[in-house]
């Protein structure tokens, strides 16, 4: 599956990102969608260069369909909030890391929210656990989802297993 | 509105919290349950005092109805990372301010997360944000809720708009 | 003098804030306006709360005759940014402190912002100093604003001469 | 054009660094002054290895027809507070990265100062906004400068849309 | 002495890592205990992928013969934190640096544990001193590996008297 | 049980600070060895201002019959690295809370010791969990005390699950 | 003895200070001086309110007799770097502390000075080591200082060694 | 000239370094020692590896007729600290960094130390600040190094100065 658009599928998750160079790990967020089979669709909107746009995004992006939003921003990572302030739709949001203040700064910006708005923030380039959110908040109300998360927990469990006996093989190889 | 069990309200939302000195801020997570009118049940439990209580919590929370959990914690904060490890339902961290560090640890040990198992961060000591993001969740799939969320935004925001003329009044007073 | 509107002037500058509590902060920039005879309006906005009010005030603002903006906002402070994305009127930022993360947070998400949108950032809690920017930003055009500010420097000069003498005295009275 | 001198005109800005090292950051600066047609000057001046210098440049820069100075600056970066304290131009500090300490103590150095004499500080290494902020508070007073900022802001805005093609094209092409 | 199952030998310390990603800084901890001839285990289990192994392997740890765990962690670094709180063996815990964050995160989330279960912490990717430590631990009922320890500590400072003589040729060699 | 030396015991554990200011702090490591019944003492040595004395104490110390030693200490924390490098006894560092730098300076001067010579680093402020530390090490060869302290987490646990029922009365009162 | 200047005696240590806001702290450093019978003079001279007072003060401060100047200052403290640029005599540096940024940024500004320009930085708040320091850095001269700053120190060790009574008797009469 | 010792010079400077790691460093306290004809020796010594040979370095170094130390160190910095305890000569402490903690640790256990015994910090990794403020000190009693140091002073302008055509060349190319 690929983005909504080029499927034809009305998109109920929405990921946005303030510049195309947040691109590769915004990506990551896609993948899960296109693992759990959620149609998605993936934006460059700006709070700052184009803060008219976002308006017109997050205003409509109930009616649109969207159930989810999933924003990456890095430095004064305003699209987050932003966008939260004009949705009453879930909104996570992905702080993208910088070498200038190591990501404290748009860890901070993203998640000091005041009162009243909300932002779900992950890890700072963690972009792959924002969507598995989206996920289990689309599960609440989807018995199969609910399901294809417990299978991907397993399969993240059995993968993890796997680990002792590689490292072990390592270690007495070298010993 | 109380606590779920007090209303013989089978709980919808739990509100776990590290040790009960977290309980004036966690309080903030019940208000909003209650104005939502989302039956709750807040407990005490400790990832590292009861941890097997901990799990017999988490694993269970789907099984008696629960659909999404709010926890707070402070310094080394794991209580809302071991619990969305063994539960599929979305888990809110509330990272509790410390003087020591201020709050820098809880927030780190909360959002931090590995691949593959999402906590939903909101602020430091903000319960209340948490609460709401949990209600909007839940409002995915309810309409209802949904209106509801879009009422207390509108709220909020004519709070906020009656603050002007209020500061406006004490500016002249002094001048 | 007054709000501007109290005395049915126009504003030449506007303070913005978040919310009332940066009122006690934010009325130090009103003082510095007063002494200058700076005419200047002070509002309560939300980035967060009332969207639509900020891009109702910010994309009329240079039509309203105000030439700089002096906005204050903590935590995950947009305030600031989200109006300087708005107009083409600098903006000048003044991050509030809270004792969560000792004013990081609310620095961060000021100054940090992307290339195409500056913000003209000052210290911590310091509105004082925001509105002394106003004024030179003005004084630019301005020759009457210059040489006022020339003799406000004069006297902060003065005024800091004067402190040799107490604490010398201070000191020998211990002595 | 080039730097004002070479082409035989009095600059209106002038941009600082301490050392050598900063011109790659600071030459986005006069890419900006370029762009707008801004006359300008660029001199190394340290404000601890030639204080004299400094202060010769401070106190003669509005005589010689400055309007307002952008200073970059690293580690204890005095470089821009120096200068404020020395003209009542406005001037826009610019910290400098360094790995040492993330850019935290550049970005403190210069955005902390007392109340009487402030810094417009930007980002950590955004020149660019820097000169950006500069053109807003020339702008004030200059209908041409203040259509060309707005012309600037159309362009950064169109660029940033024609983004979202771009990578749907990238998701599909991998999809 | 390669690891102890390898050896038929029954461990007496374990090393835990919640990733295979932190093998390379983990393996120095084996490292120490080859060199001090102590049985080791070394397994890769994650406290949130794999919370039940990880409950099977610490509730199982002291009747296995285990006298001491060293768990090593990044990021929310829960491991050696949920490791403690299900055993009464001491746990040591190797803050695995990631340069989000610069390691701060990892530090703060293994060392700030609630009173009543503490973890002994050591520096960020020390995992040498954290089987340093263990070894140090199991000598207090051992007095030949107290003599062990104070030969290493008699090696450790012979090979760094070795080094001025080391520093000096170089810096003549430069005169 | 009083100081060992009162009650004309041999010291199996020493407790040392900095300076009597860290007496509150430090006076949680005797209670917890009071409760447990292990013989300590506890002394004022500085790391600085008697760096004779704590040569003398630390290598003596084996030859006295400690077996661990705490050591609380904030600031330049220097205390228990020096003792760590003069004595193979494990050394278990506290680092001692202050405002300024808000106990990251006494975290780091503790915990990051250079390979070779380990100090096991609890919570700032955190002697309580020093002492159980401590205690747990020396569990490794008594079982006693292994029962003891196995007593001492059912303690623990038993008070935490009293908190659920205390918090809900609290709640439902409000109600 | 008191301020040099009320004893008719030519200081040989400048203290100086950014405002009469840091004078308890730096009365400390008077009070050093007094205990060893250093003539000293103390003097508000700001960085920024009156930088031309301040380079009459560095640059005359050699001729004037004195040795050796200790500055303190708070936020983007100035005062040390921009004194240590216009004299060749060694300049300590004092942070004062702030709860805005903990006096990270009061420490920042002083000891990251450029190469070339150093300035002696203490601990946050520490004016009583600047002042030892300067004597330390006096007595390389001058054996009677030497002698006193070894009694100094005697009389330190001494005062530390009577806490281990004091800290004793307070345990075991709460035992 | 070399090393000291390689020139049958009695040293006046020690430089110190926890470890041959620190050398490429450090070598920059030896380069302004040679510029200014001060003999000096350079060791290896670690406060813990090796803390009898440090004790035996630095409480012999008034008589061996070293004037100054220079003490460089990283994460738990305690070399400087703990030679400055031992003798009542002024020591510098070069906080060397690590890309863990970006410096901060080495930074904080170096200048945080506590009243009574001071260590004259100066930049992360700047070594020549070090010697520069060594030789500052030692010039205090000798006026040929005192010119020494002006004209060194001097010739830093100078350098300075020559940047300002230099870039302006490169600008202009570039144009």
């Amino acid at each position: 599956m690929k983005h909504a658009q080029a499927e034809n599928l009305s998109p109920v998750a929405g990921i946005l990102m303030g510049s195309d160079s947040d691109f590769d790990i915004m990506k990551e967020a896609a993948d899960v969608f296109v693992e759990f089979g959620i149609p998605f669709e993936m934006s460059v909107i700006s709070a700052h260069r184009t803060p008219g746009d976002l308006e017109a995004y997050a205003t409509s992006a109930q009616d649109r369909g969207l159930k989810v939003i999933v924003a990456g921003a890095g430095g004064a990572a305003h699209l987050p909030g932003v966008t939260a302030a004009m949705t009453v739709l879930p909104v996570i949001g992905v702080p993208i890391y910088s070498r200038k203040l190591s990501g404290q700064d748009s860890l901070y910006s993203i998640v000091q929210m005041p009162a009243g708005i909300p932002v779900a923030t992950v890890g700072i380039d963690n972009a792959r656990n924002a969507a598995l959110l989206a996920v289990q908040m689309l599960a609440i109300g989807d018995e199969n989802l609910m399901k294809a998360m417990k299978a991907f927990r397993d399969r993240l469990a059995e993968a993890s297993r796997q680990k002792t006996a590689k490292i072990r093989e390592k270690l007495n190889a070298k010993g």
